[in-house]
């Protein structure tokens, strides 16, 4: 079910399980809930919340991810919460004296793949807000995963600590699916609005004349023997840009502007 | 001085400034603090805060990040904000109807240590918490960073999406060696040789006021419903170039030079 509804909301679906045992603030419920759905996460499991539930102000603290709430399950015991599920990850800030596989969100994510891509459902555990998960529960996980973050302020939200586990896992998940696979990929890409018409390289040469000549004739290239690194840095310094071919236009409009100085008052001949 | 009190809180120093845009709320100041020193980052400034500062809300939300809240500067515009920078990164949801460098928060943090380790100040824009930032804002950027999450449902905390970036940033900062770090750079972007010292947003701006003063006496802006964008637009696209600072002081000679117009020969006075 909670599969369905996950592809349903997100487009991805078969998200780990999200469980929060003893959650102390409703606001804390509502602001987990907005940072699953924003990782395309909907499964969540609440053990022993200590708000009220339903609760008004997990709704408002949501912004909009009601369905996360509204679909969320009550439990009595972090082993009734996780009963159905393979693989549990327990999440936490500080180090526990236990021997335990201890993961990256980054490793933990490629983990998680594998497992629910071999048919495993996966949870992933959080504890209560200032004290983290106690040690019984850390005990039902097969691994930990540790948020490196800095060891002299660790003390991090509970959304937080779901937010950065579901981001890791969201982009695990997208390297599996092509069009999101583009948008998670690691390089730069120069993004043009759509309908934006690239420069051709004859533009570009075109314009890079006119601004040659126009320097030429204003001595700003009058030293031989600098002109062409002077050309050559100017090229490179608009080809970075990667100019549309409106861009062009734009800019041989601008040298030629310059070039003609201030327009007299003519008394409407601007407008033929 | 930023630098000095960072390396004395996180252990890491010269993190990029994170400059939040019209904040509306100061419970989210305070928690945008407290996500900035979870990833050791402590330089905050503050465009315009809709709440009054210091404010109480704020220190209760930051759970203990006093110290980025005490050193958080204010400012009355993001230029303001932004003058000693050399690299600003606009982080946003929406896409834009803009040509600009497009970066992941991990390509982005990638591009981030490299810029540092080469000395540049780097700062990260984040907007408003409903609308984000706005076009003009997003022009003083070299680039956008967009973060990955559910198209679906991405409206993204304020905090949260700090900590996505400062996040990455952190785990880029913490691959120090030299060979992890090839092993693991993007593409390069915005790559300027050695020695080469970009400009600073205050130099951008002295350009642009330049131009668009010139481009105003020329007439090239005379039409006013269309002035914002068009300087927007060539704001956008200078910005991409990843200028430097001597690359600012040559376009700025080249306007004076189109402007004064043909060098007439006056015997001599040439080789003065």
């Amino acid at each position: 079910m909670a599969g369905g509804a996950g592809e349903r909301i997100s487009g991805i679906g078969g998200g780990p399980a999200v469980v929060l045992v003893e959650p102390q603030l409703a606001e804390n419920i509502g602001m987990v809930a907005r940072a699953m759905l924003n990782c395309g996460l909907d499964d969540l499991r609440l053990v022993r919340p200590r708000a009220d539930w339903p609760n008004e102000k997990a709704v408002a603290a949501a912004s909009g991810a009601d369905r996360v709430l509204e679909t969320a399950r009550l439990y009595p015991s972090t082993a009734a919460a996780t009963a159905d599920l393979n693989l549990l990850l327990a999440t936490t800030a500080r180090s526990r004296a236990m021997t335990k596989w201890t993961l990256t969100p980054r490793a933990a994510a490629s983990e998680i793949r594998r497992a629910t891509n071999a048919g495993s459902r996966v949870g992933l555990l959080f504890g209560k807000e200032a004290r983290g998960l106690g040690n019984d529960d850390v005990a039902l996980a097969q691994a930990i995963i540790a948020i490196p973050l800095n060891p002299a302020f660790s003390s991090l939200n509970l959304a937080m600590a779901v937010l950065i586990v579901g981001y890791e896992w969201r982009l695990a998940a997208a390297d599996t699916t092509e069009a999101v696979a583009a948008a998670a990929s690691p390089a730069a890409v120069l993004q043009l609005p759509k309908e934006t018409e690239p420069a051709t390289a004859e533009q570009l040469q075109g314009l890079f004349e006119q601004l040659e000549s126009e320097l030429d004739r204003c001595g700003f290239l009058r030293i031989a023997e600098k002109r062409p690194i002077m050309v050559r840095n100017l090229r490179n310094l608009f080809g970075r840009a990667g100019l549309s071919a409106q861009e062009v236009r734009t800019l041989r409009g601008i040298i030629s502007c310059l070039v003609a100085g201030p327009r007299r008052p003519r008394g409407g001949s601007g407008a033929a």
